[in-house]
């Protein structure tokens, strides 16, 4: 059976931690993982500040397979990725050849200013490839596992789906819900029960509150279909014994 | 001038992995924590899983003043959060009194059994203080410098209310927006040299796509209002200058 492949996320931005701007790359690339069969162990947000990217990058990059970072890749002073990036990973950083021709050729065709902010959008770490931006051309890129890319939704799931074709394989991981009308207190002491005899695939158990009333969506997940479907009939067993 | 009260938050699920739940939690916390002062510097998104949640949790606590976190703390079997705080703090976890006669009470007067399972709820660690829960009732708990709190978001603000009375006092951070038509390429370099000149204020500046053309929302934070102020007229001169 191949290895399970394992990621980790780190989200970078001021924004996210003010409250300014609610992340929507977190929910989109764990949903991306889980299609693919990766299993996303792990998400830091940190500020836009160096001392505190190059850490949670270093922790993370060490400890899972692939790593995914969104934010801080722009042309203003607090876009600062790039530069971590390098310094995580003791490398060089400077204008990269190929970056310049895509961003000169871009700004030159709509009669923009190709201006000192902008170039600072081709400063790559040595070593590192370029990930296509198909939506607004400034590049992200690719260094060891690491995979960095913009914090404007639609551009980091543009980059996802560039990337996706060179990630690895993993096992899919599938799942099956039960809506259950009781709420997680009333199912809790047999649902564990199943849980403990069935431990090859995972029983999440996730209390909806209507305002008035809990109810629960149980959950079952793991990478043999067949064994899904078994242990959701034994739930459903166990769910209509309970009145 | 009182020091700066930092904070951060550690959210605990397979489903916020999974990309089964949009976590809302951490926007909720994030906007909270500006409003009250306190600097929300990190955020760690880890599974239900005892050894991820013990090493994250003793890594943020000894590193910030303030750690709240979110999920884990129900009736069922992936509810282990109480457990794995009790490990990282090397105390014991046991039915704690008030909790369980809080519950007890509860479900008497609905005429619902109080199963083993929702007994689990009333599992607090030695030394730990309650958190009211005026939702659904089973509570959560602080220990030292962490709030434990549950992950249903309705739970997790009513939680933070709770604890909002006894969190300790910043110094608030206010912000100021600008609305810029342009991209950031456009105004990078200038607004570089602002951000240089004003140290005590952050400006941020965050690109907005509408599917065809970037604009810029440029952000000035800071602890001085007039400061805001000031830096905020500094920017709209810039950009009356920009054709």
């Amino acid at each position: 059976m191949p290895k399970t492949i394992t990621a980790a996320m780190l989200a970078i931005g001021d924004e996210l931690l003010s409250g300014r701007t609610r992340d929507k790359n977190i929910g989109n690339l764990a949903a991306f993982l889980t299609v693919h069969g990766i299993d996303l162990k792990e998400v830091r947000i940190v500020a836009d500040e160096k001392a505190a990217i190059v850490e949670a990058l270093n922790a993370i990059r060490t400890k899972y397979d692939l790593v995914f970072t969104s934010g801080g890749i722009g042309p203003t002073h607090d876009d600062i990725t790039a530069d971590a990036v390098a310094a995580a990973f003791d490398v060089t950083i400077d204008h990269h050849a190929q970056a310049m021709s895509l961003l000169e050729e871009h700004y030159a065709s709509r009669d923009i200013e190709f201006t000192d902010a902008r170039k600072r959008m081709a400063r790559i770490p040595q070593g590192a490839e370029l990930i296509a931006n198909p939506v607004s051309v400034a590049p992200g890129f690719k260094i060891s596992n690491v995979h960095v890319m913009a914090g404007v939704p639609a551009v980091f799931q543009a980059m996802l789906d560039q990337v996706s074709k060179d990630l690895p394989a993993g096992i899919p991981i599938h799942s099956k819900s039960v809506i259950c009308p009781h709420g997680e207190g009333t199912i809790g002491g047999p649902l564990a029960q199943i849980q403990k005899e069935n431990q090859d695939v995972s029983i999440g158990s996730y209390p909806k509150f209507d305002g008035e009333r809990f109810s629960t969506e149980i959950i079952v997940r793991g990478r043999n279909w067949d064994r899904l479907e078994t242990v959701c009939k034994q739930v459903e067993t166990m769910l209509a014994g309970i009145h």
